[in-house]
């Protein structure tokens, strides 16, 4: 099985053992996704990038990619497909001649 | 190639043709996940789960997943490892027998 | 002294006294200010509005506030002049005719 | 009229004049401030702190307050109160002989 199935399947196992897809709808996941991308935040607050502790980061991350997945796998979505097609979008926003070295927002190119 | 390392090789490519490493340090990178997250809370904002614009947070999930890859690359993760190890932990966390069926937070149950 | 300075001259006292001004630049007091909205944001994940735990929300909510005066603090704004002046803003984004009774976006109106 | 029952005031005519308290439950509220701190944390992303369009940090704040105290005029709280009410908790949590010149949280005090 893919990589990504096999996470999404595991992520399911656990969720459908516990009964809990009846609280995952879309907009509570996509809560579920700011929290813990707040808690991962969390871990660099007055502090400089290399100061956070890795092992946290590690954690947090993980719990990103779980809410992530599951949303993903709720619209049935598959995830190589949506990032690589914003990738496209995205080449168009920011084309390399204009937006190489720099950190502005499309609008301000 | 598996899908993730093809997912990842792409947002490098797109990262590097604009020389954008630079800026993506992991509390910046940490910052743009939180951001996103809530670019796709923005449309649940004042609706049901299901009155949300599908394609847009098809969109907004995108930018999460491609934050949160470049994230777990600059530490040289492997995301399948670390949300598996994540599920394990979890478990311990949250028993079926008292998370079964109740949204309560792990500390309440 | 009015309210809202005497809220603020708490907050720099109880700074003061440990010494935290040295941490509280804008970029991470706006982090903070993210953080402590995800916390108050957990209290209603999976949760319809009325099932959050009022105390808690009371608690989270003062979080926000403490945070987002230090930040009016740290340039000098005059907070009833700064809301004031967006509600007149905002006023011409959602002109009554056109918002009345609707949740859409101005940029959709 | 204190500062701050005046703020509340003008943010509720302008709701009310657009028949928008129906969708201000506090969940949404919430939802909105989490949002609007994101939008303030966008101006800092991939920058220093100075680097920030001041103009806009001054916009952010502002409604990031306007969903804050709307929220607090929901539960009838005194804003001045809660605050004052926290302060004195986390004086308890961060006692100014352990926590003086740290940014440690206080599980790590």
């Amino acid at each position: 099985m893919a990589d990504i199935d096999e996470i999404i399947e595991s992520l399911k196992r656990f969720r459908n053992d516990r009964d809990w897809e009846q609280f995952h709808n879309s907009k509570d996941l996509s809560i579920a996704i700011s929290i813990e991308a707040n808690e991962l935040l969390e871990l660099f607050l007055w502090k400089k990038a290399e100061d956070a502790n890795i092992e946290k980061v590690k954690d947090e991350l993980a719990d990103i990619f779980a809410f992530a997945f599951l949303l993903a796998d709720k619209y049935n979505w598959d995830v190589k497909e949506i990032v690589l097609e914003k990738i496209r979008k995205n080449g168009e926003k920011y084309p390399v001649e204009k937006s190489k070295g720099t950190a502005k927002k499309y609008d301000e190119l």
